[in-house]
This record gives structure tokens, C-alpha cells and sequence, in this order.
């Protein structure tokens, strides 16, 4: 196996979450939820940039990574079910499928995503391949990231930004939180787990920051560009609401030049790190080929 | 102050939680909508219960155990926001006031609920009065009794029993996931950080299992016979849904009986740990107070 292939890191996240979601004393309606929308087709991306922020410093690093991407990804997982629930955006598809409550109800719903919030900082604290500090460092991180200060706090900003508008500084900030928060996460755990410096921590996190803002105007451009068959969800949604996004706030042609200069600082800071470790941090770069857009019609 | 005495435990712990929900970066509305819940008058017996398990070992304990006492109410009020969304047992009252939806809207609610969750787990691997050790004991316990083989698990055996009917062995199970959990958590948590004997671990852990049972008990008795006034919401509502109750299942006087008999077991344990131990076990019979029916009219 190559781990130094973004596509093996996936599969061996797939075949670990696979093996990982067998619970024995849950009850099997709620377990079909939570693996529903565990299953529904996401590309993985924050464990794959945490278990490749791992293979860049030692392949043999990678397996100590699984059960914190797992962690992750449950916490990705279950912020999309509530975020989908109709008092939120209100989506009945999500990636071309029928959105949690959609298929389960609301109530299973948004218990589904408590269980995913919850099991996530099981997995963290009973991984048997790290050590207490490496644990500890990171239930800080992963509760800051995605607490009342991290993704939730994003995802208020968000359905305030609903009701008033913001400007570009302000959508920059609840991005940061909503979306960003967790990308840091994914690249910092990598960090901490491989016991990484801190100017290269830095420059992860600064990398994380230019991708977490580059997705964001991606979402928004695919909105506006994409059709339903490549989005998976009704697009034009976010319209509809009238709410502040990329192409409203910077023009068309200005969230595309945005995208690219976010991907041009993230590509940038992995071609440093690269020069300066002697390691193949270029390979990360691959996850930016998530952000291309359909060429023109 | 005397800390054996259980008011005293709750104000101090009413204290420690106004100093510690001081957030700077978090979204003005979601803190009030977090706070709002957390300071809806409850009766704190998951913290005042934590602080009398600590005081009874050693009065010099009890601030140890403050930050846990903060987490566990946050997990605690959590569960009671999202209990009462529309989707779940839609109320709209909780302790005589509006409840989090009814007052915020459904979406912030749900993220309250989220918020609160999450920054349960960073109240305690934040806190430094604990060694690593202790922190994580308490992180793995905390999730499993929360997760999704806790009281997730039994908020979904709660909504599916709505449709169909559980007997009484049924019942019970649900209750020791949904209620149970947490109060045995507290209890645990109590001796984890004191660092009690397994077998004086054993015994709150059982004390907590009857003192669980008998808190539901006397919850469905009240929705029998208390006013409006005494319980803080619409009576008789779990009636409406055509819900399994212990009244329902064991008549009137059946449902007296056993909360009479899981209240005198609770007791007895502390009695035989008093005994024992020669500490003052007995305190924590203080708790049991709360589960006195209103006299026959």
C-alpha cells in the first residue's frame, strides 16, 4: 500500500470506520441512522488530510491516526444532519440522497447526531495507540473546534446572517468557525499526533485556513454553477434565503478570483513546508482538486 | 461553609457555574440561549450529588470536583433543550417558563443543545486541578453515559416505546439508559476523583441505579397527581401519547409501592456504607427528599 496516494488513505479510512461502527448495545434504529449518513457517499475529506498529514512525516504513523479521523468525521457527520433539519437549511437531499430526518424523522434525527457528537470523544479518549497527553491535546482541540466558540458558533452566524446580511469580512469570519474550524483540526491532529514542530503546526493551520475559506467559495460558486446532479441538493438554495454568499457579496467573476487566490496561498505554503522538511507535503495538494469547477458551458 | 450539608454544595456549585459561562468568543445569542436553560431553576442533583460524594471522602475535595459538576449539568441540560423540541416530546413549558425553542426559535435551540454538549468535554479536559489520569477517567465515562449506548439510547427507546407500548422490565431498561446514566455518572465521578475503593464504587453506582429508578417513578406519579403548579408543565401529557408509565403499567398504588421500595434500597446502601466506612454516607440521603409525593387530598 502507498500511503503517500490521498485515494489509499481513503480506503483504509472506509474499511477502519467500517470496522469501528459495529455497536453491540445501541439501539439498532439509532445505529442505522448514525451509519446512514456516515455511509452517504462523503469524501472524506478531513480524515484524509489528517491521515496524510501523518504518512508525510513517517508512513508508519498513519495507523495512529484512524480512531481521531474517525472522531472526526462524526463530528463532520452529525453537524450536517442538524444543520439539514428543517428548523435549519431545511434540505431534503443531501449528496443526492434523502437527508437523515427526511429518512428517519426529526426526532431520530437529531439523536443521531447527539450519538455521533457524543461516541466521537469516546473514540478519542479509548485509543489504545496514543498516549494520554496526545489524547488530551486533542479532546481540547476537537471541543474547541467544534464548540460554542469553533463550528457552532459558525453555524449561529450563519442563521443570523439569514436575517441580516453580512459583508465579506463578517461571511469570512462565520466560514472560519462553521467550516474552517474543523479543516484546522484535521491538519493540527495530524500535527500533534506525529509530534510535528510548531512552525510546521503553523503552517498547517495557515494552510487549513486558506482551504477552509477556498471550500467555502467552491460550495458557493457550485451553487450558483453546478447543476443538482453535481451538488447532490437543490441549488440555489441559499438564494432563495437571500443570504450573503461569495458570488453575492464579490460578483460572479470576484468569488472566482477569491477561489484562486486561496488556492494558490494553500498550494504556496505546501510547496515551503515541502523545500523546508525535505518531506512530500505536496501531496496534500491533492485535496485542492476538490475545488476545481465545472469549465464553462 | 459546611460542606456536608447539601444546599450549601448547591450554591457553591451555582457560584462556580456563573463564573465559568463567562464566554468571550462565543455569539452573544447563542450564550444567552445556553444560559437561559442553565439557570432555569433546576434543582442541580447530578452536581449537588458529585460535591456530596467528594465532600463525604474529604471536604478539601469538593473544589475538584466543580468543573465535572459544570460538564455534567451542561450534558444534563443539553438532554432536557432537545428532549423538548417539537420533534420529541414538544413542550412548550419546563419548569413553569417557556422552554429554550418556545423562547429562541427551534435552530438555535438545537445548537444550544450542541454547544453545550461539546463544551461539556472542555470543561473537563480543561481543568487543572485534575491529573491526566482523571481527566481522561472521567471523559470515558462521561461519553459512555451519554453516547449512544447511554442516554441517547434510551431518549430512542423513550420515542419508539410512543408507538409502541414497553412492559415494565422495558421500561426500566429505557429509564436506566435515559435518567440512570447520568445520575450514575455523578455519583462515579465522585469516586473516580476521590478516588474511592472499587467496592465503595460499586455500592454508589448500585445506590444510583435505585435512586434513578425511583427519580422516573416519582416523575410519572407527579404527572398523575401534581398540578400544573408543582411540575412546571402540562400534566397528564404523557398520557395524551398513549405512553408506557409506571402508573399505566403498575396501577396507582403499584407505582407508590415500587418507588417506596427503590427509595428504602437507596437508603439501605448508604446506611451500609456509612457503616463501613465511617464516613457520613447518610447526606446523600438528603437527595431522596426530592422524590416525597404530594399528601392525599
Amino acid at each position: 500500500m502507498n500511503f503517500l496516494e490521498l485515494d489509499t488513505l481513503r480506503q483504509l479510512f472506509e474499511r477502519s470506520l467500517d470496522q469501528q461502527t459495529r455497536y453491540h448495545l445501541t439501539p439498532p434504529r439509532l445505529i442505522e441512522a448514525m451509519r446512514y449518513s456516515l455511509k452517504n457517499g462523503g469524501k472524506r475529506l478531513r480524515p484524509v488530510m489528517l491521515l496524510a498529514v501523518l504518512a508525510i512525516q513517517s508512513e508508519d504513523l498513519v495507523k495512529c491516526g484512524l480512531k481521531t479521523a474517525i472522531a472526526l468525521e462524526y463530528i463532520h457527520t452529525y453537524s450536517l444532519i442538524h444543520d439539514d433539519l428543517p428548523a435549519m437549511d431545511n434540505d431534503d437531499l443531501r449528496r443526492g440522497q434523502a437527508t437523515n430526518h427526511k429518512r428517519f424523522g426529526e426526532g431520530l434525527a437529531i439523536l443521531a447526531g447527539d450519538a455521533l457528537l457524543t461516541d466521537a470523544f469516546q473514540f478519542l479518549v479509548s485509543d489504545d495507540l496514543l498516549d494520554d497527553r496526545t489524547k488530551l491535546a486533542l479532546i481540547d482541540q476537537l471541543s474547541q473546534a467544534s464548540g460554542s466558540w469553533g463550528m457552532v458558533a459558525g453555524q449561529v452566524g450563519d442563521i443570523e446572517a439569514e436575517q441580516t446580511p453580512v459583508d465579506y469580512q463578517g461571511l469570512k469570519q462565520i466560514h472560519d468557525q462553521k467550516t474552517g474550524a474543523l479543516f484546522r483540526f484535521a491538519l493540527e491532529a495530524g500535527a500533534i499526533i506525529g509530534g510535528a514542530d510548531a512552525s510546521t503546526c503553523q503552517a498547517l493551520r495557515q494552510f487549513g485556513r486558506h482551504f477552509g475559506l477556498a471550500y467555502q467559495i467552491h460550495n458557493d460558486l457550485m451553487d450558483v454553477l453546478g447543476s443538482q446532479e453535481v451538488t447532490g441538493k437543490v441549488t440555489q438554495a441559499d438564494q432563495a434565503l437571500t443570504k450573503s454568499t461569495y458570488p453575492s457579496l464579490l460578483g460572479l467573476q470576484g468569488a472566482k478570483d477569491a477561489l484562486a487566490v486561496e488556492v494558490s496561498a494553500a498550494s504556496q505554503i505546501l510547496e515551503n513546508l515541502a523545500k523546508e522538511s525535505g518531506r512530500p507535503y505536496q501531496i496534500l495538494g491533492g485535496i485542492l482538486d476538490y475545488l476545481t469547477l465545472p469549465s464553462a458551458k
